[in-house]
């Protein structure tokens, strides 16, 4: 079975995260885990534009109900039309995740990944001093550090 | 956008629906579009088995929140841990559906694509006295009415 | 604790389901029940009307974000901005349901009841060829019937 | 329409934390607001303790789906059977909300409020560094401001 590893952050981002994302995106595809995220644009978007670039499958779950909403890297775009609740079918649905930059929804999301016991890490995350998870610098290191948690087994 | 079809059914079933659920698989997957079902066994498994004959990628939204209980031709198990509140959440982000067989568990998907608008049909569905939905002998047929559906653009 | 019992049906009904409907929320009132509906007019609002005559204490669970939407004899309404996956909170939180004429929206409540195993009774509902519940001709039997199964200990 | 405040907080709390959500209770049920609360021990159990105390009506969304799991101070006890993704429906359902300690739960609840623009007050919560909410210091002050958010018609 192929590790699922989320990659969350904003529907805004800079420069840096875009590219981080991206890294993420490309390497998690590389190493065959299947990437979900929100779907939308930002560091969503860079992420699976990432994962495309390497043949990967990627995996949308959006809050709305029109699929087309979706960025164009999205392969399976799941319109819930359950809003920001979606946030928790992106935590739940990851075997681990990946936090980069980041407003309150992305924060909802860590969260609740602590509160189920999935494995976060933040990669240039915005929450350092809110909650406590492990950080790493490079985009190479967090997918590192997603695939063995996901191997692992921890669900 | 590639068009994402259900497959829905009951996780038993008998001989001539297992037949027509992996026909209609195979055919879902050589005309482009992305399989969405329950991820588990019966009808589900075998609508996996037959997208993945062809290359098809396929989506399994499970009840449950452990990933490894999908049937081995799901390539996105999607573990919600909904329960079968997850029934919900195939109608919504699927564009059409197709029922073979079923119990209860598929007359409420049904009964909540008919209510949210969803277009669906009936391959040998066991619900002839119950819902007024169309209905086709083929699993060619029923395809092709989900796949026309879907490019009519219903979300 | 009081028993949560559901009474669910269509937003438009007859003037003989208004009539079912109001008298099975006095009954459930009377009986100590907590009555959970959808919100909304119709059998919902019959049977909250009904209840509240008794001064019993009514639930609305509703599909939208805003609370305002709910009718005027619901005391605590709950606005999950869930749509029609909104069916699935009233039927798993109940402890029994009463179904009243309805449309393919209460099919699909009493289909998801059936699959995972809440008693559900008809009381001249729109489902005689569509599924095999039991069945009563008068509101007080279907409160009786209702009354027992939470009775029961059926979570 | 009676304003819906949510207390949220941890199921393990101090004695200082118990007392807060204890008179928030009282002073909720005081002035006519429904409470809306996790359902089960620490500051859930002593908020519905105190509106009780007052008369208010109490209602818990439980992550399980077994109603008896609730603190014997809940009229209504929701059992959803989602799990932690109950949370959401906590933030959604209230038309404010008052935080007392937490842990990741309760802070999954605050971003999540904060993400859907629902007025959420820290009243000695675990979260200073965390997110930028409005801090009070008195249960009469967090009362006090949930209810004004709340007639100020914030859905």
């Amino acid at each position: 079975m192929k590790p699922i590893i989320a990659v969350i952050g904003g529907s805004n981002c800079t420069a840096d995260e875009t590219a981080l994302a991206e890294e993420a995106g490309r390497l998690l595809a590389e190493r065959g885990a299947v990437l979900v995220c929100g779907g939308l644009s930002g560091v969503m978007e860079a992420a699976a534009k990432g994962a495309k670039a390497n043949g990967g499958v990627t995996v949308g779950i959006l809050p709305g109900a029109d699929a087309a909403a979706a960025n164009p890297y999205i392969d399976v775009p799941l319109a819930t039309g359950l809003g920001e609740m979606r946030n928790f079918l992106i935590v739940r649905t990851a075997h681990a995740l990946i936090a980069i930059g980041g407003g309150v929804g992305t924060l909802s999301e860590i969260a609740l990944a602590r509160r189920i016991g999935k494995p976060v890490v933040g990669l240039h995350d915005s929450f350092r001093n809110a909650v406590d998870i492990p950080r790493v610098q490079k985009a190479v290191e967090a997918v590192q550090w997603a695939l063995e948690r996901a191997r692992e087994g921890v669900v």
